[in-house]
């Protein structure tokens, strides 16, 4: 199974491409979409779904993995990230990938094992569990690595229970 | 010019063809995109892409004119509202037209000349503006006719003003 992890965003977009076989993962590539701020917004949002649409089309996912949002006070900053957001998960689904979402908690608590989990904690694990030589960076991207190693969990456990 | 005004959501998309010659408004077609409760929120998506496509493809716009969100309470369905608008404004730009956004107060003030009209007295003056022979319904067809009145006057004032 191939996951295509995404830490939404309009300024930066995390994204993390991850094989998941057996019980073991392989990290094929991951990194940021960004835009920049004098960039009119639909520009921003066109730049993006055009990145991600080659990224999609470099690799043959079977399913996007993406952070919901959480709440904030800057309704502003969170309606134009659900602007964005809005694009990512259309541009899979042109791409006929189904999409999946989990909540920061479900994230944590798939890769570090407890929600309260530090973000300190969640990247180390991030890094544990795909035998990364490196701690992943920036942030956006080990998110999206950590939403992708979620999903995998996931949709492992599933499988266990259809098979009983 | 040819304007297509949009009164975003994911339940329901109003959307209005409108042409502005000289002073004069063409009403070439309006309506809504619906979605269903039941359907995968990414099919929503989805559904609302292919079919502003599909209009877009069919009349050549020179222009996208859509609401801004106002915030409300609710802010699970504010964040899918704006989800459905990021997907509207990505397809107008991926067909290449410029995207202009106007506030429900703008829109109130172009249509009905003040900004604290209510709703029936815009669609009022929508209709009559248009000379449509009956009044323009569901209220998403008749917000989207309203907001496309509101990017041709802008635009008409601001070539007026260029022109000195």
């Amino acid at each position: 199974m191939t996951v295509l992890g995404i830490d939404p965003g309009y300024a930066i977009v995390g994204y993390a491409i991850v094989k998941y076989t057996g019980s073991k993962f392989t990290v094929v590539d991951y990194g940021t979409i960004s835009t920049k701020s004098e960039w009119e917004f639909t520009d921003r949002l066109l730049h993006i779904y055009k990145r991600l649409e080659q990224i999609i089309g470099e690799h043959n996912i079977d399913a996007m993995a993406v952070e919901k949002l959480f709440f904030t006070t800057n309704q502003k900053t969170a309606m134009d990230v659900a602007h964005a957001r809005g694009v990512i998960m259309l541009t899979a689904r042109i791409r006929g990938a189904p999409v999946f979402e989990y909540t920061p908690l479900q994230v944590k608590q798939a890769v570090a094992g407890y929600g309260k989990a530090g973000k300190k904690q969640v990247t180390e694990m991030t890094k544990r569990l795909l035998s990364l030589k490196e701690t992943p960076k920036p942030d956006d991207a080990a998110d999206a690595l950590a939403v992708a190693i979620c999903h995998c969990f996931s949709s492992g456990s599933l499988l266990n229970k259809l098979r009983g």
